[in-house]
Formats: structure tokens, C-alpha cells, sequence
């Protein structure tokens, strides 16, 4: 029998956290030895996700109990919130330098020290670490990921909106100065934080867009589209909640330059996710619904002509907890670590 | 006591005809004297809606069993399905021209017989009174609303879009030629048909968008903008389907002209809307949610700063049956019959 | 015209606050001078509510700044908390005798201060007033409420299961000792605090009982049912969540006494009710939806056979925001005042 | 490699089918060779279910245009509406006797040909097989199934019933004449039929009972209760439907027998199950959530006391598609076809 990574959670009581275990449980070359929550240290899983109750895993302990020499993990998820991120993992790594780990905050996804002051309002508390991390958007800087030490897990909102886009820009077949992503999420997007905003009753049978004009994802989209484009792009990008759990749901408006179709647009990305298990381009014409990629690591693409000639209307769908979080962090682990990339991740979606 | 008129509504059964049907019961200048609808003829309205079984209310019958010159109604509602309209209302008008109508079907909206055709595959039925119909968005053609005998009532998701923009582009304020709208609805707007694509489960906990780039809706836009713009204007416009029942948001993405600001714009939007009881222009900054305006004739409209200059991202919100269908037909109702403008529009938003 | 009386809401930033403004905006005697919120004193209600920007209420104050001397109300609705009720009622009818207050807390609902001090585990703050208060289910004891100083309005489960109950206890028409109240709530029930167990994601999608066994409204059933019944009464009662916003519906399961049938029981309630505005006994065999009383103050009760003879199902269902409390204390506000009875009241339910 | 067993899934278009085909796809010892649904002949399962498009899938095809001999299927799933089932199972088997039948119908469920005529209104057309056939309930009738050619696989509202309640009539433990049994139930349980009554907007934001007094499940849950006691059992049975997709609850109410403690219960029901992969019994005074066994085929059973003393309330949830269809239809294919009976089966619950 293979030998099974050591692997710890931490910040394992968030809803990121739940999908790793819930995805680890079934890799058949991982084990869960270490859990972090530090409010719940002390509790077992199984109080905070009754799903768990079958299932042994261990008791749920505080972040800085953790002697990380000592615990000798193969990978850590840190599922941390922001800014604490960077503290913890300077840690981890410099006591356990050996230890992979897949940081699924934005903590690390900026390489530019600058951007990162700019949007988040404070120096970055480890720079040094903030230049190694590679940015771990797999279908796009797969070979870099495989090296890598820290990945920095993508944003689920940019992940939707990188994967239908980066193509297009790379092969410069979108003019870059007109892009409008309308972007939708569900409600796990947004954590397991007591908020009044997100109580039910606040959330169902409703719908409203928020950060309007000014959302930190922006900085993300910005360094990767620049980078792809090889010159800086801005692009319009407004967020959504929908009453739903899981799911993001971008519509995308471009217009094909130099007389660039639809259909060009369509081929460019067919050809580009040809191979990849996780990313399925409809054919054309058709567009995706976020109930059928539920529960998977999937990401369906579709590209429809827009009536105004030369625009077209590109909508991608993904589970923003799978491969917006915690099933892109376990492609990464895969690629880190060695494994068949699609290990672990071959869960169907669960429609309806 | 002033007498009240002699209401009748035709298609009952439907969700509008249910919307109409709980505002005329509480309309102190209105009586339901006639209900129509031909698959539950003969039933009691309390067996295909029973929240109205505590009320009084004529049985069900089928369209055409009823003499409309017997009838003798002040004003007919007509839900009934496109096509099936132009020759019931044809018929109504001939025998009994001294009735109003408010129809709140696609047929009489397009005043432009060849549009009309291109659109719906067929020449109209009744070409004259499409000539003779006026478009009743109440807010733009208010006076000549006042003088009609037949009032096309504008679709759910043209209304919320065209508050906003009407204005803005009677006051030449935006860029023509990038105007996008992203619009979502809940599913009242779908109808009470019975469908798989909108059973429970095929539509909750999921989302997506239907009619990329061909929605019908898109001709009435395209009339009442072009009439706004004394041009032909041809908008990008995506409807997209939210699990809740009640409420339509658009999200849209425009340019200023010359040097406009968004802050120019919701000046604009301010002062065409200061005087208006359904239509509310939040502070600036702010953007509506449609929780807040469910079961209510309201609009709410927001305006915000895009991050690229120049750019603005207003959003407005409605409940579909009410704004979006039927209590814009009582409002017009209320017009025709020289009733106050509110009369027996006043509920207050239902939330949570 | 007629003068308005001057309405105060304490703790209008609840659920149930909003309701009740909801209700007394369209109330044609009631003003609404005063509405406290302590978290958010100083914010307009329109920040907290933006259903309500459209009209002019009362900036938001906070409890301990309200001279209810110079307030001069003449109603106070008190929706807050548990506990700190008794002790702002006291205060506000010793400076203001001449106010009168419908308490929606469950403060003064028990009579025997004994029970009380049992099921809230200590002594209460205003033992008089607890004598003095009216038990506020309108049907049951419309006499003493007209009377009435304070009264103390019921809860919503407890009204959902009484309604049905009390009609065949006081005729004696079921086994007592074989009641069984299988009860199911939306989501507005647990009210507006921000606590993880009622985030979107937790309460969506599924479906759960709490308090199995042990929940306090079986307090206020088992004072009501034994004074209907002249003998002690103790029913099995099981709460549980549904992910909807409003409603609740009773499966009540119950044994004819002396050979009475399920159809005798009928007969009970159809002449108990015949005269009611807000309690619509079904037909024979047919059973109510939440939906088609959302939003309005009425309950709908059915009675079935159950296949075993001699043994009833009784559904009752009704709003717990209107008929469980604002609309009912909107009721007994216009009980005690003299105004009649239904007036602002007569809002018929959204559906859909 | 071990070799794979060639599956048919009949009636592939409907929702047990569709989650059927999700559970096989990942099952490694089953192969999908045949698919049936007859309005969809001719259409990739992707276009009835888009979540399938990344798989190779056998095309759809018509049940008459099927070959049974040629098929040569180890094993036939049967997810056929009602009445159509046993004829097609009866020429199945006629032609091809060596394939084993699982059967998701009610059609085999009954073992006595007169109640089966007595509860659905004509008499069985393959009574020789009504005989032959296996209760499907693995963990009451494990050994039979092992051997069985044609397995009637229980319903999903018996099921959970049945789980609590048969190991405690079994032992005698509790009182067969009080037993009430509330049971709730997720909107998949209705299939895919487009019926007005399943629509989005009559389903959402609302809750009913249906069907109060003679649902034609309580046959099924007379005759195994009945075997269970030893003598003829008739429980109290209601069932709901709940605003979400997936899910059952059953809340119980029964009387200890001979002074059995609800603490009683709940050690027989631990015994009972100490070591089925799929049944977990909580701690006592627990009780469960539907959304915590959503996608997976356990089934949570809590049990706590009643106030009433010797009452007790049992509480039980599955998924009404896994382990109430087609995940523990796949469990007896796994003691049918002698796999390991956990096999295919190890999804941990989707939640959120």
C-alpha cells in the first residue's frame, strides 16, 4: 500500500476547511493528522460539522499549540483569515522548512509588495515569502506550481473570471479595455462568520450586488490579466449574492478584436482546455447553470454571440468551496506533492 | 360612498392575475366583478389561489362565455398569453368600446407593425389598436396614458431597466453604443405554467442565464430607447434566473458623455424622480436590493462610482408582479379612470 | 378627520419591530412618534430597514433617553428582549399610566409567578404587572382585552397551536392526556441577532427540530390548555426550522373523547370561528399551506381523518410575524384603543 | 484489474436515475453500458443532465427498442414509474433470467397480492415475481438480499421510518398503538414531473402536509412493521414537503413499553447498528439535520426524552435519493452482484 501524506488543516472550522476534510477523507494518499480552530480547540469535528460524527479524525486544537517541528506534516492547508496568514506560515516555515503548504487566503497572491500595501492598507508581514509563493491558478502556471513550496491558492471570484479570460488575453483575441465581468456568487463564498447581513432571513428570496466599484478581488484580476496581456488591464468587475450555497456564475462582456468572431473566441478556448480534466468548454451557444458543476471540482465555460456584432457574452460556472477553494488547493497539493493531479477530485456533481 | 368601477380580469389564473386580483381587493374605488380563466373554469378563484378563501370573489368562468357588452366593464385586466390577446381585446373593444383595457400581455407594446412582425414571427392581429395602444410607463408617458382606451403595460424586466436609463439618455447624458445591461429576475416572471425547466428543484440552489444575446424583451427596449434618443439604440442586455419568487435587478454598465460624472448621472436620475411616489433614487454610493421592495410598486435606484473613470454602474430593483406587472396596471388603471395615481398602491415592501 | 393615536415601538430594529412599522405606516389612526433601538440609536430607520426609505418615520433613540412622561404616548409596543421587558414596562407605566402597552415579549404571559420563576429561572421584576397584564390571544379573551392596560400578546407557536386547540378543549371534545403538536417554524421566528446556527448557509438546503423535549412555549400552552380545560393539561410539543422567512404550521395530532369524529371536531371550530375576520376554518379534509397567509393576519386551520378511527389531524398555519405578533398585537392595540378590530389589518397574503 | 459488471440504469431521466448515474460513474467495479428513457430516446444524458457533459455516457434509448438477451446485463436498475415496472421486469427476466433486478418502484414492495390490489386499485401483473422479490432494507433483511435475483428496494419515507422504528418493535421495546410518525421530506422525493404543484414558486417559502390520512406508503410501512411485531401494526403517518432539494426527517413519537426509558431506546437502537457502515446512531439527547447527511448514504438517528414521562421523541434523516433510493439501491447491487457492500458508496456529505 502507498504511503499517505501527513497532512494538516488549519482554520479547519470555516467552510473551506469542512470541503478540505470532506476531500481529504477520500484521497486515498492523504491523512488528516492535524486540525486547527481557535475557538473551538478542544472540540472534536464532529460538534462543529456533525457531518464528520462517522468518521475518526483528530480533536480540533489551537493554532499556537502546534509545535510544527514536531508535527512533521507533508502539507498544511491554511485556511486562515487574512493577515493572520502571513504570520502563521512565516512561522510554520521557518520551523518546518520541509512542510509544503497551500495558503488558500489572499495573503500571498500579490507578488508586488506595493499592490499588497495599496489594497490591504499595511506592509506585508512576510515579504520574503510574499516574492517565493507561486500563484496557484493550475490550468496557467502549472509547471511553476509542481517547484513550488507556497502556493497561493486563487480567489474563487477570480478563478471564474481567469479561466475563461486568461486565455483570450494571452492569445490577444479580446480588446482589453472594454471587459465587464457581472459576477454571482452563493453564500458560502462569504464564510462561516456571525454576521447579520448573512442570517437567512437577510439573504433568501433576494438578491443584491455589494462592493460595488471597489472590491479587493480586483487587485488579483489585475496583476494576472496584466501579466498575461504583458501590459496593465483594468477591468469593471461588480459582485452579487445569490441565495444559494455553492456557486459563482460570471457573465462576461467582450468584444473580439480584429475581427474576431464568437466562434474564434470559442476555438481559442476549446483548444486551450482540450486536455484539462477540470475545466469543460460547452459547445457553442450554450451557456452553464452553477447546479451542475455543484460539489465538483469542474468549471464549465460557455461563449454565445452577443446581437451587437463583434461582442460576445462568455458566462463560466464553478463551486466556489471546490474549485474556487478547497479542490483547487487539493489540485495543487496533488501537483506539489507528486500526486496524479486529479486524485481525490473525481466527485461527480450532485445535481439535483 | 363614491361608487366603485366595474373590474374585469382575464387569465385569473395566472400570477399576475393572482397580484392584480390581492391589490383590487383592497382598492377602495374598485370591484371585481369578472374573472377569467379557461382550464379552471368553473372553479371557485380559492381553488386555484387559497389565500383568497376568505374572501368574496365571482367564480371563474371561461373567456368566452362571457357577452362583453352584458358585461358592461369600466375596465378589463388582460394576463393572457401573447397572441391569444390581440384577438380577445379585438373582440372586447368592438362589442364594448366604451371599456378600458390594460393589457398586460407583449401584443400592443411594439407600436411599429414591421418590429412586431420580425420579432414574433407573424403579422399582428389587430393592427389598428396597436397603433391605437400607448405604452404605459407611467413615469415617461404619463399624459397621454390619462387619454387612452387601451394601455399596453410594459414587461418586468424593460420597466427596471428603463427607469434608469430613460432619462439618462433623454438627457443625452451616456454613451449610446456601450450600454450593458445584466439583468436578474426571480421566478414569478417565468409564469405558472407547469415546465420542468422550473420545477423546485430544478431551479433553486443554482443559477444561470437563458436567452443569451435573443431575449424578445430586447425590441421594446430597443423602441422606447430609440424614441428617448431620437436614434436607433441597440443595448447589450443578458436576463439571468435568481432562486427567489419576486424581483428583478439590473445591473448596468454605462459611459458618461462629455465629461460626465456618475455623481452627474445621479443628479440626472434625481431630479427626473423627485416628485415620483414609486420611484426612489437612493443616496449616491448606495445600491437597492429587491428584498427591499417585494410585494410593493416601488423602484429603487442606485448609482455608483465605476473603477475605470468615466464609468458608472447604476442598478435598479422592482418586484416583477407588482412595479414589473401588476401594480404598474393598477397604477394605469388608476390613471384611465381618473382615480389618485396611488390609490390602493400604498403597501409597504415586504421584508423579511 | 379623525386624530391619530401616538404609537411608540420599543425595539423597532427587530423582526418584529419592522412589522409593526410596517402595519401602523398604513394604519389610518395610528402615528408612529417614537421608535427605540439601542444598538442603533441615532441611524434612521431607513438604515436598518431600507424597505422604509421612502417615508418619513422618527430618527431611531435609544430606550434610556425617552421621557415617557413627556412622550405622552398612548400605546407603546415593547418588542424586546426577554428580561429586560419587565423592567422598561415597569418604569414607562409608572411615569405614564395613562399609556398603554401590548408587551410582544414573553414577560408577562404567564400569570402564576411560581411558574414563571421555574421555567425563566428567576423571580420576575414586576410581579404586579404580571398579575395585571391581559393574556392577549384575541378570540379567547377579546372581553378582558378591551379592558386592558397591559397586554401581554402570545407567542407564535403557542397562538398556531391554541387557535385549533383551545375551541375542542373548552367543549371537551378530545382525549387530553394524547395531544401531540408536531409544530414547524420559518426563519424569522429566531429573530435578527447575528448567530451562526441562523447564517444562510446553515439554515438553507435542510431541515431540523430543536429544543427536543424542553422548550419554554410549552409554558404558556400549559397554562392556557389547563385554564380551557379546568384540569391540568401537559402536550408533547416539537419545534422545528424550515428554511423559508415566515410561517408556521401545526400538525397537531389528537383523539376524539365520547365517540366524537374528526367531522365533530370540524363543527367545532367552523362554529367556534363562524364570526372570526382572522380565523378561516378549511373544508372538511382540507389541510392550509404557510404560503397562502404570508403576510397577512390570518390563520387557516384544516381537519383530517387520520386512517386510525377515532384519532383527528389538525393543521393550523399562520404568519409569526403578523398573526404570531405584529399583526395580533396590532389587534389588541386596536382592541384597547376602540378602534375596530380589523382596521389596518386587512392586507391579504403575498402569494406568490 | 478486476472485471466490471455491466449495469443498466431504466429510466435514466428522472432524478434517481440521474443520481444513479452520479454513484455509478464512481463505482470501480460497475460500467454503464445501457440507458433508457423513453420521451428522451435518442438525447446524450448530457442534455437531460448538463453535470454529466465531461463523462461517455451510453446514448439514451427507448425501453422497447432494448434487447434483453443481446443486453446481457449483470444487473438492471428500475427507476420506471409505477404499473410500468412490472411488466418490464417480468419480459427482463423472461428473456435475460440470469440478470439480477434491483427495483426502485413500489411495484414489488408488498409481498401480499391483496393488499397490493387493495392499495393501488387493480391486481398485480406478475404476481409470480411479487412473490419471488426481496424487501430491500439491508440492514433488516441482509441475508435474503444476498441471494435475491429481483430486490423491491424500499421507499425513502419508509426507510427512515423503518430504521428507527423496526429494531425497537423487534424487541419488543415499545408501544405498537401510539405510534405517530412526522415525517418531512426534500422536494426530489416528487420526481421530475412538470405538475404545477412542484413549481419553484408554489414550492419555495412555504410548508404543507399532504396527502393527511392515506399516503400509499403506509402498505410498505404496515407489512414490515407488522412482520417486525409479529402482529398487525398501524402507525399515525404524515407527510410534508420542505423548501429544499434533499432530505428526510421523521419525527416519532412513541410510549416506552413495560417501563422502557427513552435512554432504553436509545441503547437497543446503538446495539442494534454498532456496526452498519450506514446508520449512525447520535448521542443520546442528539438529534439530527438533513443537511448533514445530504449526498451520502447514511442515515442519523437521535433519540430524546419526551416531557411526558415514558414518552420518547425519535428523530431520523437521510438523503430521500442515496439511502433513500439510489444509494441504497446500490448497496444490494453490492451484496447481489458479492462486492463489498460499502463499495461506490464512501461520498461524505455535502454540507454546506
Amino acid at each position: 500500500m502507498a504511503t499517505k501524506a501527513k497532512i494538516g488543516v488549519l482554520g479547519a472550522s470555516g467552510y473551506t476547511g469542512a470541503d478540505l476534510v470532506r476531500l481529504l477523507l477520500r484521497h486515498p494518499r492523504a491523512e488528516i493528522v492535524l486540525l486547527t480552530a481557535d475557538r473551538s480547540a478542544g472540540k472534536e469535528m464532529r460538534e462543529v460539522y456533525p457531518q464528520f460524527s462517522p468518521y475518526e479524525l483528530p480533536r480540533l486544537v489551537a493554532l499556537d499549540s502546534v509545535d510544527w517541528k514536531a508535527a512533521a506534516l507533508d502539507l498544511a492547508f491554511c485556511a486562515l483569515p487574512h493577515a493572520t496568514t502571513q504570520k502563521v506560515i512565516k512561522d510554520l516555515l521557518a520551523k518546518a522548512p520541509a512542510t509544503k503548504v497551500v495558503d488558500l487566503s489572499a495573503d500571498f497572491r500579490l507578488h508586488d509588495t506595493s499592490a499588497y500595501a495599496k489594497w490591504y492598507g499595511h506592509e506585508h508581514h512576510a515579504a520574503e515569502l510574499q516574492k517565493e509563493a507561486v500563484y496557484g491558478l493550475v490550468e496557467v502556471h502549472r509547471r511553476d506550481i509542481k517547484k513550488a513550496r507556497l502556493v497561493a491558492n486563487p480567489g474563487c471570484y477570480t478563478t471564474c473570471a481567469q479561466l475563461p479570460l486568461v486565455p483570450l488575453i494571452e492569445n490577444k483575441a479580446i480588446d482589453l479595455d472594454e471587459i465587464v465581468i457581472d459576477a454571482k456568487s452563493g453564500m458560502t463564498g462569504a464564510g462561516r462568520a456571525a454576521k447579520e447581513s448573512m442570517l437567512f432571513s437577510e439573504v433568501s428570496e433576494g438578491f443584491h450586488a455589494y462592493g460595488v466599484g471597489h472590491h479587493r478581488h480586483m487587485a488579483e484580476l489585475d496583476q494576472e490579466f496584466s501579466l498575461a496581456a504583458g501590459r496593465p488591464v483594468t477591468v469593471t468587475f461588480t459582485p452579487h449574492l445569490v441565495p444559494m450555497n455553492r456557486g459563482i456564475l460570471s457573465t462576461i462582456y467582450v468584444r473580439g478584436k480584429r475581427g474576431r468572431t464568437p466562434q474564434d473566441l470559442h476555438e481559442v478556448l476549446l483548444k486551450y482546455y482540450a486536455k484539462e480534466p477540470f475545466v469543460h468548454v460547452l459547445p457553442f451557444g450554450e451557456t452553464p447553470q452553477t447546479r451542475h458543476i455543484r460539489g465538483s471540482n469542474m468549471t464549465f465555460i460557455g461563449v454565445a454571440n452577443d446581437r451587437i456584432e463583434g461582442r460576445a457574452i462568455i458566462i463560466s460556472a464553478l463551486d466556489n468551496l471546490v474549485k474556487g477553494a478547497s479542490g483547487q488547493a487539493m489540485q495543487n497539493m496533488n501537483l506539489v506533492l507528486g500526486y496524479p493531479e486529479t486524485m481525490g477530485l473525481e466527485q461527480v456533481a450532485l445535481f439535483p
